[in-house]
């Protein structure tokens, strides 16, 4: 639970929750309060949608006291997303924006191309851009380039729950990028997941489905928070070196290979 | 942190830690107070073998407040075992032992047959036995067959911090035998591991290396303590079913596979 | 396609096929001549149960070119699969018997116990002995002791076609057991798996669900021919060692790990 | 061993070789002829820095018979690639190029943005691109929107030897892009990984390192070529569904889950 800093704020929490797809807004309400999280996104062009319900949902949130964090879920261009993002400074008085733009309707995986167009824009409209990103080293320089503070690497799809599919690309970005706070953001299944990031030394984590869609969503919540604090816990103390029981290093023709 | 009932005793924590390898007797004291263990096992042969030394460490154990679980570790025959066992009944006033009998010394795993020779004999010498066992099915069985109550499947190989080697394995286990305490026991290497282990529905863990070779034991030692409470609680919670984003799932000639 | 030696006959092959539930008889001959293989099994008890039928399927058999390796499938006990055995060699003319002692009727794993007591008395009574059992170094050890000459240890439940589960067991057995032959038995789904196994220094595979139940039966048979080979031309070039791109090696805290 | 077609040509393997790092010519020649590759890449950067060396390189490879696939290894920007590309063109009269657009010095990784400027313009100049790409969909989209009729998705860092780092991000290309031809480009460290790709439906399978580094370059060519055929016809031949042996699939608050 020590100090940490983000997008200009100062936090204790390393937990980012979403605050979609709850069964109740009580459930989502306690779910929050249960994290501990500081920050929770939401999604302003499905809030739009649900015209004055959306103030009410506003101020279930603001009751938390959390800090909002707007999203452009939903997205699919860098000229809707810019808009909206720009609606969300003006609603909710922030200049933060979890910046998504969805490359595919199926796997909502980041569009690398025009989410780079907007982060290059909104980065010069004065907005904090947290971009939802690809893993890959190259996408991930070009969005700090366009002068992001913050990465927000994807671990697996949207909703998916199948954890990090790539965790040799989150390390990568790690060891590469040593001083950019790092926020694994979709594809986190439990909190088994959630620790194997917080290990692998990224900043922060942010997910929705996993609590949302737990069967108990509240204790989940709690199951995480407890979770993303070992994981932290962990990455200070130095884990152990994995060692190998079976057989020599050195691969020789006719020797059995490590997998 | 809600009570669970093992060999008798009613417990909050569901870590059990071990006591070798520390680097000095303050930071095994510290991490036993950080992991917040109700109970830690010692090797009674190591201990033996340290003369007067001995009964300062087990003085150091007991300020702790900690209940002790001695082991059997070094043994290699059933005889030995159950001699050794018997030894630390007598100077630790304790029916609790954690029967280990090694069947190699390269994986130090456990030798399923000199094992069982030295379960039947304990139990009906009136001890509450805590077999460190493999992760078959079978073995288990046998086991539960001859009067243990409870079973301490490995992980992985002794010190190897490789994590858990057959997650299907202890699922099995924990699907067949739904009410048996089970205590995952050797080859954790940090806190991921432990939850991934207790969101499979096991009982507790049991864990030494990952500690104590930790560059920072004691805040190590406390990265574990959250991270069993968060699998604990996670499995409570119900986590959401995984989600494959990419392709159906029946076979078919010239389809792709699922992997 | 060099030759090696095992229970006495020299072979080209390293593919053993069983003859399990095919769609048809043909199938099941065409099968086995794609697949080149030299060895096949055969459950004298599932045979025996058909009556008459039992001696055309050995026909059938006979008219590929193939050896049988009669197996004890179905048997739950030492005593019964003594019995088979001898069945089987009078009926066959074979000393070679592939022994099977389930200790579970759900995963279909070896029973440890009961396999080592009649492993024990076939090998007294002139057999060659191919045991069916598990991965771990001691039991596969014990029955080495009691006078085996080759192992076959599982790759992952009968049927399950999930591959090798515990991969790590594997190279540990071939690390450990130089000169034995190692012939992993159940669990292979596809040829992947088969490959990966040879590629550890197995000596060979055996397998039968993933041909029976492949779409096309006879076209999966050449694909596991052509992956067995590759597997152990492979393992006799002498595999490239795998390079971390990601992150130094050495464990420190506040540094991301390995995973 | 069945036709396809790639390019405008039609060709019967579905291996494609690297040129670099073999120890001599010879092994080299002896390697590509082991291999059946019918198509084999030439980075023509490295050559030209070769001079004369040069021209008897590339009649080492006509001499073997195969299709010359030039690359621009080694280029970082649009421009560098687009230039190496009409020179490789002048050079060995064919309108095949694999475009590589490196991205990053360490991992090797392609740049999504670089490349898809390369490709657009390369394409719009007569020549057959064969993009070494990452394996997102979305970029693979826009590759295809260029006017690319084939993808190189990479399987892991170049020279790695990793495998498929991410497989699941491969069967989603080929579950959504199914009529293109998909050929795994970088990262394969053994015969197991190149089966792994086939049997997910790609098309074909380009690799360098695990030849040319192999203990035995020659005889790992041939297990390259059995495995990669081994895999389409396991893909042919429609691999039997995996089954779990141990837990019911829907989870519910205290029930273990898959992982």
């Amino acid at each position: 639970t020590s100090e940490w800093q983000i997008g200009g704020r100062t936090l204790t929490s390393r937990f980012f929750l979403g605050t979609a797809a709850y069964p109740s807004p009580q459930v989502l309400k306690d779910a929050i309060q249960a994290s501990g999280a500081q920050v929770v996104t939401m999604g302003l062009r499905r809030q739009l949608a649900h015209g004055t319900e959306a103030s009410d949902f506003f101020a279930l949130i603001q009751a938390t006291g959390s800090h909002l964090l707007p999203n452009t879920a939903g997205c699919h261009t860098a000229r809707e997303a810019i808009t909206l993002a720009h609606m969300a400074r003006e609603l909710f008085d922030t200049s933060w924006i979890k910046l998504e733009v969805v490359g595919d309707a199926h796997t909502l995986q980041p569009d690398p191309f025009e989410l780079l167009t907007a982060a290059t824009q909104l980065v010069k409209d004065g907005f904090e851009v947290f971009p939802y990103c690809m893993d890959d080293l190259v996408s991930c320089q070009r969005l700090l380039d366009a002068g992001c503070s913050v990465l927000m690497p994807w671990g697996a799809p949207i909703g998916s729950g199948q954890g990090l599919v790539n965790p040799g690309a989150l390390r990568t970005l790690r060891a590469r990028l040593p001083g950019v706070p790092l926020i694994v953001d979709a594809g986190i299944g439990s909190p088994a997941d959630a620790v194997q990031a917080m290990e692998l030394g990224l900043d922060a984590v942010l997910l929705n489905s996993a609590v949302a869609h737990a069967v108990d969503p509240v204790r989940m919540a709690r199951a995480f928070k407890l979770g993303i604090a070992s994981g932290r816990l962990a990455f200070e103390a130095g884990v152990m070196p994995r060692q190998d029981m079976a057989v020599a290093s050195t691969p020789v023709a006719g020797h059995p290979i490590l997998l």
